[in-house]
């Protein structure tokens, strides 16, 4: 078992706040107190508890990361650059899984129970009152991949999703096609429903153009193949923007089952560029969403939260740009 | 700010021992005191900090899931899987990223620091010490997807990579292919030395089949893609047993970039059944490896360890079976 402070105290024959102090940065301990405890500390292999430590320092360099797709490939290039991001600041990520289900305040008290500095949640589904929950409980919340506010309360860090949706549109419109699809993610996501606002506007100046809307029930493999069966049963569009990648090879399957091809029957443009999108075998073409950027621009923000917690709250979007690939026909 | 267990003793008038103990299963505490404290508490809205607490009872609930490869998409599966698994249970995990290759000393001091009740590695790449270290360092340790030892000293939940060797060379053979292939994964892998030696086992049973044995440098797309595209500027054989499936989808794609197909060309077999192994745009004939099974017995080990840290050391292998698909020649 690990020496505890208690053994350390007795050995050096000092009180165990004398030994807590020794090892917390900026408290007031003397010279020869010091000296005991350290010598104590040394004789008997006792490394400081961070977390025993935190209850003088109230830090525990605990930051919960939460998030609610476990589904969708791009996510573990997410805990990737969270775990090396955080790790790298002496902090560290306790990761929390909200794939079902669950209202805000039971995840905040969870994560209140384990005194997290602080709170990422790496969402473009999960609803905005997650976030907000944790900042009325007092907990430095940064959202990434979120919706951005006119007036915001939550430091939001992510892209400019309506304009993701109109740069879609435009694009399909310029390769010729007539008859665009817009096949989003979840319609309660605000991705989503900005996506499509974008690509609504941007339809609205082109009267010759007609649009199907449908939406899939999650960012995910098979909600886009099942999506894209269905309309192939139908009437489908020549092209269609598909709410992300995973969305997008899922709708692709569903085109090659049918016997059809990507791009000769129909066209196909995602969003995200995960690294899947450029194998050769997918070859998507695809909106560039900068993922590195969010997430090191997320861990910047918490980290400066930790330090000032009243921190005026901020926003930041990264601009996106088209990848060609081979899933639309060429200009 | 959340309120603090001093708070609530300075309003309930007790010692902070006190509202320690109320809050601590099985710990004594007269009922007249319990009565003061829970009111004190309800009437600050303080919730009992379970950091806090481990001081006392010595349990943090935070279990350290150790890692090391974020470029295979299996991992994501395996992170829902644990992260869902430990909060069935109310233990919480925390998650650390050896990507960077660092020594099992300072893995183990790092853990350590944040108090975890214990540690499940998920990796088939990571060397035993790692396991080991955090053994000798009293820590309950769970080693998933590890290798077996005959006199094993530590928990180890997986399967037997040997008999996945033999199984992928005997299926090779059945199939009518003569010249076969080894495309492990890394050559200290633990894993990809098993696989070699029942892959061999198999062959050398069969004097008229050729055998050519070649490893990558990681489980990643990548890695697959650069060797098979090496292999194939030379004299490639007809089909190849790859380390994993992301190693297999690399391959593939190397495949179909040099203009030739598979299975026409080059058959290809893998390991693991990940989710997108089945996608129809993938469509790879694989062997499953039982990963929710391995992870839900991770999961219930760890646990009766953190109540029995002696608990004799068990090693649990699963069944692994063929999943037919497209990449290999019909029977």
């Amino acid at each position: 078992m690990a020496v505890t402070l208690k053994e350390v105290a007795i050995l050096a024959g000092v009180s165990r706040s004398a030994v807590s102090r020794t090892f917390t940065e900026g408290a007031s301990v003397s010279d020869k107190t010091r000296a005991k405890v350290e010598k104590a500390a040394r004789d008997l292999g006792y490394e400081p508890n961070v977390l025993a430590r935190s209850l003088t320092t109230r830090r525990t360099k605990l930051i919960g990361l939460v998030s609610d797709n476990f589904r969708n490939p791009l996510f573990l290039q997410i805990f990737d650059l969270f775990t090396r991001g955080l790790q790298d600041l002496g902090l560290r990520p306790l990761l929390l899984n909200l794939s079902d289900a669950q209202d805000p305040q039971s995840s905040v008290r969870m994560l209140q129970q384990y005194s997290v500095d602080g709170v990422v949640i790496a969402s473009s589904t999960l609803p905005p009152a997650f976030a907000r929950a944790f900042r009325e409980a007092g907990v430095p919340v940064v959202h990434s991949f979120g919706r951005p506010s006119r007036a915001p309360d939550i430091h939001v860090v992510g892209i400019d999703n309506r304009f993701c949706g109109w740069l879609a549109a435009e694009t399909l419109i310029a390769r010729g096609y007539r008859t665009i699809g817009f096949m989003g993610g979840p319609e309660t996501a605000t991705s989503t429903q900005d996506r499509l606002a974008g690509f609504s506007e941007a339809t609205q100046n082109h009267p010759e153009i007609a649009v199907r809307t449908k939406f899939c029930a999650a960012y995910s493999f098979e909600a886009g193949r099942m999506e894209m069966a269905r309309l192939l049963g139908g009437e489908p569009a020549e092209a269609y923007f598909c709410g992300d990648d995973v969305l997008s090879i899922g709708a692709i399957s569903a085109v090659q089952s049918a016997g059809l091809s990507v791009p000769d029957d129909i066209g196909i443009i995602g969003l995200n560029d995960m690294e899947m999108a450029g194998w050769q075998n997918i070859n998507l073409t695809t909106i560039r969403q900068p993922v590195r950027e969010i997430i090191l621009s997320s861990i910047e923000l918490i980290a400066a939260m930790l330090d000032n917690p009243a921190r005026t709250p901020e926003t930041r979007l990264f601009a996106c740009h088209i990848v060609e690939r081979g899933t639309l026909r060429p200009l």
